[in-house]
């Protein structure tokens, strides 16, 4: 079996849920790999050393530009702050390997561009952490949709919503930083943009309207200095799909009680779905001739959650989602399956994003193919 | 105690509603008149006769003018098709009687223009049909918002959809008419935009996007033969209010699953509080700081719910809802109280349908003002 | 038509029930008899001539025996407090009237059983009001079972539990007084075992765990003079019904956040279906084979439902059920139907409370037969 | 830093569960051990080497008490069938190693007392895998509690129901045979009975009722050949504490559309909290004083939570809990924290078990203490 090894660059929550879904996957899947965590990167070279240690890496390296060149490494993940994204894809790519990037792709929409012409050109394997999507009852939301069962799809009505930010005194951070792609829309909305795009296709036209409530923040937890914010609070969106579809997106970090609220409601011809991500197993479904809406709970029928249990019930967590989002990645380097989103797909996203700021602020409607 | 003569045209369901809501009415409420059924009218003259026996009316007439010339009626209750709303409520107005009519106000704007000024001109108690704002959890929603609890209030979200018109076998009907006010946009969203209005107040601005999805109807539940239908089967919308709120609307009578489904969610400051119409006893409210969300029950605390019940969770029914906007009316004509939309109000609710009507068919964002 | 004339003893909450129940019955169901609200009696007279004019009966009493001697009395309504129901029923039955009791039957196993056996004798039509059963929803329920849809039963398992005792500062009251049938088993419990009976059948077998969490309460609200307290805050019982299904009942007044939980989960081979009557007008189903639960919503292919509105999700309230158990009795009396719980049924379910307080006191399993 | 050999036993869906519970451990929390995965044992030599190379033991056992005398291992973790659980744990105490053995300890109540007895004797850490507590909602319902959040309990209502054996053509298995300990009671009720102790208490006095429905099933899947069943298919009994407090307990695996519902409702004199398995990222929680039950979502404030996500509402699954019992186990092992089932609590849970049976056998209360 050929090997697979893995450099992985960053050492936070999302390093090591990497870290946590490259092992895992590992142990629940029969993948096509010898996979081998050959090398870990953080600038702070005592910390990459001690996380490589308690993570099962091969080597540390406190240099990310030396992991990339590390020829054990056939595959880079990427899950450093969103400015970074760029540069670091950009020389994977270059060194003609995989890349695996954190969503956002990148903080604009010139370097998401790029970033997307040189995976083309690369001709190598990218995703971008879209995570949301790798839920198995995501995965059966679609097949259910590409079915037919749902009829002709007719409406997508999304919202994505936390209350992270929703207290005044909650402090500036890089979130709150356009030049980080920072925002309700970006952080949050992004997300949502991807799982409308996955489930019912492309966005064609697009009206929006985007709103700093606090324009200012503390600059720092507790701080009497304020900062000015220039990134939305909230957005609300119609959207016009490809096929016809139409619909509302909404994304807010203001929204008290929410702290995980992507959810949506598909409608069709035949039937209506629904989910949210505070339940992530469940999904709520109607079809036409029935008497109620059914609430569906995740189950060893899905292929994705088999892995994990075999008795339905006993719910997977977040952290699992990815390790699903990595195994589909390891079947696309060998050359089996194409789900997941790729960079070209996660352009799509930002270029989505951009023609809703747009939208926003010329108070027009937008036709994507304007961006 | 002065007598309060009641004259109701119609005979349908809504006319049964209104005749159970007067008789309910003056058995719960101490009420400051003595109520009296003086008279009931439909074309129908045999049906005037035998419902006005059942329903204990005084009277029956086959002539709506007789009715509304009638001495005994103080106050004429309107129920009758759409288009018919205009000539009675002017000739109510001009005979100096109050007027209470079901919703919507008129089957045009100017209709409506015309009717708030002969209201005006009349000085007489006038209100209209949107039982659902007299819930007295919405009262209380309203009480909260009034009182600061949720703080700065700054997104609405609505949604009114059903699904009986979801078959695209479900015949045409007059609600599929122009000239009737037809559309998901008129009769359900005018209960949404209404709601939204008592809530949150004046909208400002809005942009909209509607669609008629089945662009053909049976003529009758069966038929072979089609017609053409010209109004919206969904709208989906969204809001500026003058108080600085964003928001979205959306209205839908293709939606599978739903069957009376008014529901938003209000975003303030200071928390979050949500309504579904399918369940009419409870909201869902967080506040700042506590730590999720809390379903509140209607109880006696709420003097429409104790009116009815000593108990709380003993829930109230949508009748009683009628019942309670039929005591709010008595109340004003007794000049105790103003809740209730009155005609000027009504016509506010179809002013901005009539403003989302423009933004869609020119796909831009339009002032209420314009309108 | 022939006519029938109600007299009503009572004019508290439950006598303004029956009196709008009365009422509305007359306006929304084509009934066997011209309906006339003949009397209406109370102790206090004054408040007698007061309601029967304000509720509609031609005349007062303030000497119940008077009412049911007025021969324009054909069908006796009793809402009084709980001692009085036997010496009331027992009258009117003696005079060969139709008797319309509140529950509980009586205060004593005793009494229940001579009024039965009066009634019996009687030979004419007897209502308790356990009001609950006559939802359109636990009609479906009843009829689902019936027709096997569930297949064999298998057990069911029941809760009523409120919270208005939970503060240990919640003063006596009748309802704490054993000679009054007080206690939460007697005042919520029954209402439960009558729901069993009505949707399960016969018990055969009970063993039962009661208790006095609160032993003392004040007087009066504020006092500090303290009455002991003989009755029980909560019960839990194991049933056998005569068709081999087993269960679990509980009831308790002390259950913080409860207002109206009479709740069930009936388990059968071919399904499960649950109830809460917080939440009347829903049903939860799982049919063997299906994927989940589904939520039914009341709708008009429930004949009592249709009766009060044309559309579905627009909910009944508790005081449509009460219209709808008056509609129920007038056919009985029509001779049109058995459905309800006449003084047989219902002494059965004191029986079977009875039986439920024998099994706790001694500590062993009790056949409800030795009762 | 002190060295921590584990040996698991067993290969199965638990046997992988413990494999990724200690892997994710070490990755996820700070322990106080040099965590090593020492050895993995199977009967089957092949399947061993595969799971072990797989999961990252460094040996592979075709004989367990090779594994137990392996001086690498520290630790022995049981998950083969039942009836091994009593010899492999025997053994690893004469060997004097710790041990963490899947539920149930044994499966007869004279091989648990001996198994306990063992364990004290041995003076080693144990375990048993109810690993349902380990929830981080769980351990805050029972830090509430500990603090008299809720005040006095008063009552336990509990249900652990499950329909993978509703369909009567489900075939015959280990879970069918009284000598494997099993039935509804044993093999689910288990799980509630531990969780009703280690929430509310010790239990003094049990009544029960237990039925086997089904009492043939097929020899195997699609048989043709029948065999006789003689455990139950459900159980209801009745619970009193030893605190005062009083509930219900009921088990069923024939309960159609539950999956996994390990559910209850704890009632205090302060206050009511419910659970439901099959969303175990919340809980419903009513404060005396506040409107309406709020539904808490799982977040970082729970450090339980905090170790796999630094945000709320992303959700843990089953697999996590087990990860959060093996960290409970290893610290319990470093001699901080006393978290966690040991033999001895689990030998209690067993005891009430056999109480619940005989009270079921015998038709009346039993004291546990009889046991």
């Amino acid at each position: 079996m050929r090997s697979l090894g893995i450099g992985l660059i960053g050492t936070g929550f999302m390093g090591r849920a990497h870290a946590l879904a490259f092992n895992n996957a590992r142990a629940v899947f029969e993948l096509p790999f010898n996979l081998t965590l050959a090398a870990l990167a953080d600038a702070d070279t005592k910390r990459a050393q001690r996380c490589a240690s308690a993570w099962g890496f091969a080597q540390a390296h406190g240099d990310w530009q030396q992991l990339i060149d590390n020829p054990h490494v056939d595959l880079v993940a990427i899950t450093t702050p969103n400015h970074l994204h760029y540069p670091m894809a950009m020389a994977a790519l270059a060194a003609g390997k995989a890349v695996y990037c954190e969503k956002p792709l990148a903080t604009s929409l010139q370097q998401a561009d790029a970033m997307r012409l040189a995976a083309y050109e690369a001709g190598v394997v990218t995703r971008v952490g879209y995570n949301y999507q790798h839920n198995p009852m995501i995965a059966m939301a679609r097949q259910m949709i590409d079915a037919g069962e749902l009829g002709q799809i007719i409406s997508f009505q999304g919202e994505f919503s936390e209350d992270f930010m929703a207290d005044p005194a909650s402090p500036w951070s890089w979130r709150c930083e356009v030049e980080h792609a920072g925002g309700a829309l970006a952080d949050l909305g992004s997300h949502l943009l991807a799982m409308a795009r996955y489930l019912v296709g492309d966005v064609s036209k697009v009206c929006a309207d985007s709103q700093t409530v606090h324009a200012q923040r503390p600059a720092s937890p507790g701080s009497t200095e304020w900062r000015s914010i220039a990134v939305d609070d909230q957005v609300h969106a119609l959207l016009r799909f490809a096929n016809g579809a139409r619909g509302t997106v909404s994304s807010s970090w203001l929204k008290h009680g929410y702290k995980n609220h992507l959810s949506f409601e598909i409608s069709g011809t035949h039937g209506t779905l629904a989910f949210d991500q505070e339940r992530l197993n469940e999904l709520r479904l109607f079809r036409a001739g029935e008497q109620g809406f059914q609430r569906l709970l995740a189950g060893p029928a899905l292929p994705g959650y088999a892995a994990f249990s075999p008795a339905a019930g006993h719910q997977l967590g977040y952290n699992e989602l990815k390790t699903l989002e990595v195994q589909e990645l390891i079947m696309a380097l060998a050359g089996q399956g194409a789900a997941g989103t790729d960079f070209e797909a996660a352009w799509e996203v930002e270029r989505l994003a951009t023609a809703l700021r747009l939208a926003a602020r010329e108070e027009r409607w937008v036709n994507v193919s304007e961006i």
